[in-house]
């Protein structure tokens, strides 16, 4: 039933592959069947003024698509001259994902910028940059805590995402675009690797949804994440 | 227990009044206890390039926050030259929600842009400004109807939403600004004058929350929803 | 002769409620028939930079006009990314305006910022803006002389604006939207309580006028102006 | 008493250079002391949508300060992203100045550009502005005069400028930059040849004024106008 | 003598992999040594307003860089809401270097867009992008001509481009950062495979250079440019 | 053959007025024949954040053109909101070429910007900035040198600029406009008084070049730059 022949439940074939680029402190490429995203994660010793002085680390993000990452070229942010609303939800939602399985005391006053872009869009941009934001950050993390200028790990618990929708009636797993342009409702459900929620949208565009449906998409998003947090858990063992 | 002394389960009082501004095709002053936003509908005949000739009509809104609505004075958006990420992430979430609850052949080849602009902010303001800006839309279509520019009611159920959370390790209904800020997780649910889901968010700052935690605020917004669905629908009568 | 039926010399009915909004220092709704605007007042500890160490203190304006407060809604200005060239002399004159109403060194290093926001428009925003201002600005000072953070009242005298014109050859008091857009003269009075000019601005639109009409309109203006000064002593008794 | 020695009722010296510039259809340079503004007139044969088909013709104004034209540099308006508030609010006015002594259905459904870009300012550069912009105007449309582009003389009479304060208690005419900086009071008026007024404007710096100053301004401003439209119609004879 | 260890004339190792990204007409992501570049090339049928009914068509390039492609992390241009003069300046030099290559005529009315996106930098990036620019710009002609769309191959002679200097007194092939910021003077130099010169710039810091010093670079070029064309060559067979 | 009447290596009249405005520490007027450029020399004692500290002088340009220096008018930078890429890229290659002659300890810890403005275009007006930049640049370092500021002079060498290219088959000197929009070929090289070579720009436009026409055209940079430099030193002396 699905454009990609998966069953219902079946996420696209994840792939990790850390140290993409050499000069940032974590970085992979993570690819989600043909939604290619470069992950990075920067550590800096200042922090934003709101918490200077506090002793609180601050985890950030940001998130890009190159233009030509779509099936058309898309203008280039930069030269409009603004991020577009659609960037500035997906990176706010990218940051407060990924602060939520942070221990900011144990972070210790510096912040991390986990920089997202889109080399190839194929849906669900957003639960990649999640997923592959974490092994960027949990690598750059990794090198603090060798170093010793972190002590007890920030990190406790992973955090992936993954998209679920109602495509032609059907509650489907990790939509790629021909779903994703189809779907009448679908979410994206932000979740540790111990299974406890940390962000959960679901949205219907032209319709509405049940309850039952919502419990639905539910199932179908801890199965995935479940698998998205073995890979991560490969990639940086 | 609550800063208000309101019970778990009990919403702000609200109060909506039509025809705050004489310009607008429709329009209202919502109060969700102290939060006070001015919301008008404007009707144009013509609409965004991409459904241009579908005979499909549009619903947008833009949402914005006076200076001093807030107890420190914000700068301007006008002045420091653009919309920050929290409004354009509002924007777009109205803009969703109403559009949820129209019929778009029914409306025909128009737009309607719905302003919401916070006189006074004290929580909640984008679930009052969707609350509220059902009320203007809803007058708005009131008008095409009336003049027989369209013939078949596009808002079919009413549309509102609430915000609940987890303060104080309890499920709370209808957040006021005291609440917002030490909340470990707060939702905003968009629902359906029939009861169905239009949009769910749930999130946790700095913190994480379980499947039951979601449930119970499930439960809460639909009471929430159903008050002030007879509240839009006593103002609109 | 006048759209509205008022006499040449006849004000439109003035309305101040003070204490519009919770969170602001001093805060007003003015009307001016059908021309509302909400004006705040937020007293900060900091100054400009040129001032800074100079013991002065400094009042400063911004304005804004929601979307729809006019007839045909207007693009917001924070989505346009700036604000137009008329905003922007709007409100520096404002400033200008309420600053020559105040002693600098009587109300210590501090700032006050006048925030004029037109929620409905009819005509003589700019002057029911001043005029409203000044009583946001009273109320705030009033809050500063209660708590002894200043001694010396540093408002000697009110500061109040009208405008007047030539419409349909005739010199008119107070226009409203359909004489001002057909008036060939038009003036914006600044003046005090006692009498004296602040700044006046005669402007002809393809048009030219002598100086005895330029003396006809300055008659009215003080007649405009010695109203609007009661009604602010009225609401700020 | 005037720094400079002039007596209070004394311009500065005055001189138009026309045809400073080739490529534009009018140009001068004017001196007015040791302000000096190069006003270039371009014609177009498109004007504004909102009067395109109705046949009347357009002049519009932009104003600009060369970086170095002050005492110290200012920040060039092209790199810091926008024009600042006293730029937008001088080239409004200059527009508005010259349109009223243009009879636009003579000049038919053409737009005319006047710049005034300030070489070197020492006070009063608006007034220049509006004096040398006409000047320019007059040769462009004496361009279109012969041609037989414009049959009719769209410019019936000259438009010059000129502004008076109040400096050390005196009423003095055609402030120069050490005065303008000192005066608690000034004021500009944009007259006609023929001793119309155009535009007035009078403020007060932090300080008041009387009706009886206003008229001592008034007289020394008609007597700065008739010398300046000499000088106008000495160039362009 | 160099930090690499590598000969004076030697370049880094150079590798094109084509087809990177699947959605565009063209891609490849080039790696010369530690600069690594994804090129991306997009046929659009629509041209500039300035060649518009001319049946020329038109190849244009832009030019990014990941925040993280450096050894700090810079600004996101997206997010500083403009694009800096050094891009600015790169990306005009990328699309004048292809458009030289280009028979304009043969191409038709068509623009071509080649996005040039830093993924990893260590000096060089310019003239890697042009490089790799011109690798999309083959594959992207490719397609049109296996459609028929294009029938005279609008490239007749591949463009590359390398850079040079003076490193530590010895003129040198293909800096890398380390040269690249210690040079005294460096250089670019795109030329075509046969040979020709389509643009030259050479440049001292902080210092000059003699016609001798001049024409060692070019040497170097003339090797290490047809080194590179060989491998455009291998990479498009 | 050339369109104005010239020999080959023909430099058009050259003129440099010194003391154009009385504001700045170093100004001039230089025409090139029908090009004219305003230039003057700022000194200010803050150098850019990167040097603080260090001892070292910085020289910066920044170039500008009046709307109506062409032949049609063009769009004010300052109105659009950015400086366009021909502009950033002009002002980048001004500040590097100056800089190249100036000796930053010499000059001690102190900024100077050089502003270039274009009253009057006819080709080559990055050139004539150059050289009339270097002339304001000049005189500012002489006045820090006449009151004791700077003691060994920073400007060893005059820096001077000019443009040859291929028109109409031909190596020509100096292009002016009809010339510079016909050249298949052309180059900007600036050089020393001493005949050394600071920067080569050497770019064909949809077309190609030789080694020997390279050297042709370094013949005719090096006779221009020569006669450049005469006028400096007569201006300066």
């Amino acid at each position: 039933m699905r454009p990609s022949g998966r069953d219902l439940s079946e996420m696209r074939p994840v792939s990790i592959e850390t140290g993409f680029t050499k000069h940032a402190e974590g970085s992979c490429l993570i690819k989600i069947g043909d939604t290619h995203v470069l992950c990075t994660a920067t550590i800096e010793d200042r922090v934003p003024p709101f918490i200077k002085g506090s002793g609180l680390g601050w985890v950030t993000a940001e998130y890009g698509m190159l233009p030509r990452a779509t099936n058309t070229r898309m203008r280039r942010e930069a030269a409009s001259g603004k991020q577009g609303g659609r960037t500035v939800e997906i990176q706010r939602l990218i940051g407060r994902a990924l602060r939520a399985g942070v221990d900011r005391v144990a972070l210790g006053e510096r912040q991390i910028t986990v920089d997202c872009d889109v080399l190839q869009a194929d849906g669900g941009t957003r639960c990649a940059s999640i997923t592959g934001g974490w092994v960027a950050l949990r690598l750059a993390v990794n090198k603090l805590m060798k170093t010793g200028d972190v002590i007890t790990d920030p990190l406790v618990d992973p955090v992936a995402a993954v998209s679920c929708g109602i495509y032609a009636g059907q509650p489907v797993l990790d939509l790629d675009y021909p779903e994703d342009s189809e779907a009448g409702v679908d979410g994206n459900f932000i979740m540790t690797g111990s299974g406890k929620l940390i962000e959960v949208q679901m949205s219907a565009e032209g319709s509405v949804f049940s309850r039952a449906q919502m419990d639905q998409l539910m199932e179908l998003a801890e199965k995935g994440v479940s698998e998205l947090v073995a890979a991560q858990k490969a990639a940086t063992a």
